[in-house]
């Protein structure tokens, strides 16, 4: 993840961490898939902010070994825990710091501040962590914390996949109290007046504003 | 696209519609590329209303047959597109009331109204339509204008993508004079204190309230 993220950034990077993973444990088909094909999504999908990178090449991973509706499940997942995770991680922190990685020279080899997200959306996820560093958002340091979130994530995935393989998946994410009460009306319904006109879950307030 | 839908939901149906076309005129490798990695996508990524499965899939399939950094600005162009273009196309409408579409039963053949979502984001698409149409988000309607959406967006990617191929691809999709005014400070660069915190862009408007 952290090695392919100098390579190609953030999508690229979570997806061919564990690509090539697979490609050396199992070999074909893992073989016949190009990497290349997720550099679209760097920056939140081509620069917009959108979905963090890592996330969508993750789920892309996640997705190659495990048929549709179960891929679901472990990318909702995934998606939880990124949004209550301060990264980079520690591990990724130490990495770092004690030259571990798989790059020989590193755009910062400090150990980083951390933040947490609180939404799976890049341009939320930077500025959180802009803010809590008080590091702008086009600095070595910055692209760094990207790069060691591109191996947290990608290890994540793993071990999502790991524990499925040992047993039924089984989501644990909740989301809090407040987004669980928001979308006991606003969500995928067939009632318009009730608050079903929406497709989607989050942490709805960290961008709404609540009503009564 | 829309056939794609019903196979496999929005972010299969966009990459699946490009890509069955490789496919069928190019061959190898497009064989050799498992469409039904890109499920993960569906509904705005696994459910969570983020960026568009269709934009996801569509991307995907860009990145399949250009580099990284053409992939990113056709894929940057296209999320500009689809912000400010009225889903479900006329053309999409016109193909279900008329039955053209390559499936034998619709969810709804009805011509439906159509909403823009100045936004790349799912969750803010479906409300945006839900709320134009005064259809909640879990009927065939929504599920069907979704569908056509996704037909509405492979068909655009492989315009973009033609029209790259006649000439060399040149960005024309402009934000709005407010974006523009937000994203003078609030953009990618190393001045903390000036406001480049952010890392994305997009119709800020749509979601922040506007400061001094």
């Amino acid at each position: 993840g952290h090695e392919g993220y100098y390579r190609g950034d953030c999508c690229f990077g979570a997806f061919v961490g564990i690509l090539e993973a697979l490609r050396d444990k199992v070999g074909f088909p893992f073989t016949q898939i190009p990497a290349e094909m997720m550099g679209f999504g760097a920056g939140g999908v081509s620069g917009w902010g959108t979905t963090c990178g890592a996330l969508i090449g993750a789920a892309a991973a996640i997705n190659l070994v495990t048929e549709k509706d179960l891929a679901r499940k472990i990318v909702s997942e995934l998606m939880g825990l990124y949004s209550v995770t301060p990264f980079p991680s520690e591990t990724s922190n130490n990495y770092a710091a004690n030259h571990e990685f798989l790059v020989t020279e590193y755009k910062s080899d400090k150990v980083l501040p951390q933040s947490v997200s609180n939404s799976p959306l890049c341009h939320v996820s930077v500025t959180e962590w802009c803010k809590a560093a008080g590091i702008a958002s086009k600095t070595p340091e910055r692209a760094e914390r990207c790069g060691r979130l591109a191996g947290d994530v990608a290890a994540m995935a793993a071990e999502l996949l790991n524990a499925n393989l040992a047993t039924a998946f089984v989501p644990a994410f909740q989301f809090s109290q407040e987004a669980q009460g928001c979308m006991s009306c606003h969500t995928l319904g067939d009632n318009f007046a009730a608050g079903n006109f929406i497709q989607g879950k989050g942490e709805c307030l960290s961008c709404h504003e609540p009503h009564q």
